[in-house]
């Protein structure tokens, strides 16, 4: 394994650690792996050590390649020079991928407390997007920093249909980052229609890293860990992961329903569908079954579970969705 | 095991079936054991076998006592009925606690979509409350079964400071009961200051019960199985669970700040607190280092972690909380 | 589920708990469900409540329909009484199969301490075989009931082809029923090519179950209790397990190599062939490589595995296949 | 993380790769780690890297520090120079403990395949033992390598109470190095009341490494990785491990009876007492009850545990451990 760290700049003492892992030979297969590009905490007085080294660990025993960003601090923290830090990082690995063996569109970020907010920035409103974004006890108000910050961003105000998917984790009884930061953040998710993951543990403090106890750990609950293999079968499921050939596709993807493909289909939600005058018009009649349509219109639960749920015949199913790939997307009410 | 069906409305199909272990003799130190309340889904047109046995084994497993409830549905079903089922089963089994050896203060429901809404019920409602809550991919809003229950109660408006703890799990992904119910009851208990822990898992479809392969699952994430697991050692740490010597005391309980106790504490939060003339006009000297008051005044983080976030000496904060149990709780403003 | 206490001799105080779960309907694709025959320890003295219905629940939970062998103790324990109860029993649930909805050939027993001991001689020597054998610090020597058994049966002896899969554990510091017991038991079986698992785990003392806290464990290293776990996926390996269709095929089976298969193969072990003289004088050539033929001859590795670790080419794997199957198994040297 | 290779052979290609983690600061308590020192595998022929960076990470993400070990191998692999290979590598890790903050008697091998017969003999011959052994899949007869060995040394004569704890895994049906290995080395470890655990899996090829997706895998029971985590728990039990005020104690330790003690005493075994004559005129009047002493004597069950099982008061219990304590060790007979 290689390790690096390259200064990206002296004078606010920003750097990106590089653990770079083997290709090839042995590892059949393997001509390029994922990565993770971690964000350590610190309320952006600081960048925690209990962040960096043992998260980068988690992932690359997992086979991922490993970076560490250490951005901007104290009097450098002025919005939006982190985020300026991010995207120098981001931006110089994806360039580098070729040599450093990296799949390009396979990199996630992984953020904690204050690096949580810097995350969640990348994951909103980055130029350089992550592929997918772990977010842990994160400060999405940016309220521990405001001091520092001057002009922190509004994150929830920035997600949107480009938001990539999400890991999020935090404890309820969070002693310094109010869990509501993570409630709002997942309400956002939910209301965009991003995909995501969200573990809210019953009982820890703030700051546990990865709740091993090397890391220097206090009483917690004992799922708190969990989160670490938990974002790593989570990653699988939305941009691959390894097999025995090498590098796999994703087993879900983040694809949550069909709102946003080119044109309606079954996975379009009904209260979304219920914006079309053609489809308005064509469906009670699948409804008059167990659903009052009225009712069922309202939901976000896409017209082929319904459909399914409502046991129409495959029949009436396919032929719902080719009338409905015929109206075309223009025709939404405002 | 003793294992045996009452019959609680015949017209109504209303029964509860109870699972009812040995104590005492070589389960040493163990009089009397903590029990689980099943209370399946089904729509409320049935209560599905899924979501009976197979989870009552995974409590029993555990050495809880396992009680399960099929409760009216279909016709039966118009509100109140099925919460007036819950109150008759719940009420039973705490009059026969002592015969059936039953701790009567470490009762949990465990319901699951329609069921889950009943849990829900229970948890926020009902006359004999549970101890704790889990809620499986729960219809907080019951919109799958307006048209049974005729005047379906609030739920979410009904969450106040005398809610159980809750455990939450359901799927991002969710395609009949949509995920936004489980996030807005996430949101209710947040605001409430209720205790609770939850998981959504980016990746299943409905009705997945234990996610165990022999109650027949389909295609999901593979840590949805996780919730079995992690609800019991979240009922350890809310009510309490086994020792060596038998029962033992929760490892962390439900109080989630000191907002409701009698005297006014360091566990009270900051936005709490801030409600109290004689604290605002006190607490502005603490922090006069790190944080700006007027900023942590809005914090729903604790007093205690403020201060010792800004490293006030021990005495000082000693001397904090002598003054601050001193003041009338009703000298709160309106 | 059904509950039901079949008395199998009063006399003798034997009887069989039925736990039955139920199939169809809801369960899709389960007509039937494979067993467990659950048979508690004491020494021979007593069946112990701790390794009945605890150990029962693990495997209902997983799908299982669990029975529970109480067999003679104390006076009635003479040999072969004990072996008798358990053919009687394992007989009957062949018998009632069909009724009970139960795999024929899918059916484990498992036994713990002295129950372990009547598990293994049910595994070894009985005329009602189950299907797989799980042995919990097995007494394999009998040792701690010489003076019940009078005249007890020699275990590893009894070890022979027709012994079926084995899944054993137990501690190494057993504080009642010495390791070595085990140790023998797993040197017997990898003698006679019979397939199985093992767990010795550091630390624990006898006698501990499930090692669920709700069976009044005492201080054991914390990896005792996966045994549960680890044998469930063991079993699904050997016979089978639960399915979205419903039963699925063994994930491996329990062929350990070809020996015993109706002509001479390429899974034949090198040390077996070696008693061929016309596979002697035909081997050589392939050898010529890295390995030296004479040494490769005593070895337990399948001819196989050799032909692809010395890199033969697949023409020349196939062709030694063809001559090896035209090879009579009568011309094996005495 | 530092990283570092150190050349121990330029010749041979002998050399240590360092991986040391950071002490101090942020990790509370912690001043020096315990290590790890990696054995890859390879027949004697190569250093797989497959079992080198991907096993020194999982002990990295631990909290260890991680040392690999390339020896030599192929031309350069008669013995004993290998071992010689390893005797350097371990005497420069505890010279250089104090620079580089390693826990001295903290220190495990662990090998694969060739390398775990070398970590084998590391536990059984060396001059450097190290505190504790992993063999994963371990060529204990060496027979894989006796053309480049020359003389290889019999591990399994070596085995004695000076070995140190061990951690033997395997798979039942490795392909290549036959599973005798592994159960005549849990034998030996047995019969010199030596610490160990070991899990032998029933399925799986050789040479999988950690058995994690990204070390290129092919088909195995999915029990398989789960000997990772296990190792460490183990390392945890026997060595000790980390918590929140820095290190821990051993959980357990390595002692398994009191046979190698100063004086006789309860922790002694009965067949090890039973060669001392004053210990056989004594003991028999406390066995009139359940066991007979003549058969008790043949045990390797201490006196202590016999005597609580049989239920002597533990005033008699202490009396005869007073008595035991007065007999000389040198009594013996031969």
């Amino acid at each position: 394994m290689k390790s690096e760290v390259i200064v990206l700049s002296e004078e606010r003492k920003v750097s990106l650690t590089c653990y770079l892992q083997p290709v090839g030979g042995e590892f059949t297969g393997i001509c390029e792996r994922p990565a993770v590009l971690v964000i350590p905490g610190g309320g952006y007085r600081y960048c925690s050590d209990r962040e960096a080294d043992p998260v980068a660990l988690a992932y690359l025993k997992a086979g991922y390649h490993a970076f560490i960003l250490r951005y901007s601090c104290g009097v450098h923290a002025a919005w939006p020079t982190p985020l300026n830090d991010y995207e120098q990082a981001m931006s110089l690995i994806r360039e580098k991928a070729g040599e450093w063996h990296v799949v390009k569109d396979r990199i996630a970020v992984i953020g904690f407390s204050a690096g949580g907010h810097l995350a969640a920035c990348a994951a909103t409103m980055s130029k350089n997007r992550p592929n997918a974004a772990i977010l842990g006890y994160p400060d999405i108000s940016g309220a521990f920093a405001w001091d520092l910050l001057k002009d922190p961003p509004d994150i929830l105000a920035a997600v949107d249909g480009k938001t990539c998917p999400c890991f999020i984790f935090a404890s309820r009884t969070d002693n310094l980052v109010p869990i509501r930061n993570s409630v709002d953040m997942i309400d956002a998710l939910t209301k965009h229609d991003v995909a995501f993951e969200s573990h809210i543990y019953s009982n820890a403090p703030h700051g546990l890293s990865t709740g091993d106890p090397s890391v220097g750990v206090r009483e917690m609950c004992r799922r708190y860990p969990n989160w670490v293999a938990d974002s790593l079968t989570w990653l699988e499921d939305v941009l691959g992961g390894f097999g025995p050939e090498g590098l796999t596709e994703p087993n879900f993807g983040f694809r949550i329903n069909g709102n946003r493909d080119e044109t309606l289909n079954l996975d379009c939600t009904m209260d979304y569908l219920a914006q079309f005058p053609a489809v308005r018009a064509m469906l009670p009649e699948c409804f008059e079954g167990q659903y009052r349509y009225p009712e069922a219109a309202g939901s976000v639960i896409t017209l082929g579970s319904f459909l399914r749920f409502a046991r129409l015949s495959e029949e009436a199913v396919r032929d719902i969705e080719t009338r409905l790939r015929a109206i075309p997307k223009s025709d939404k009410e405002a």
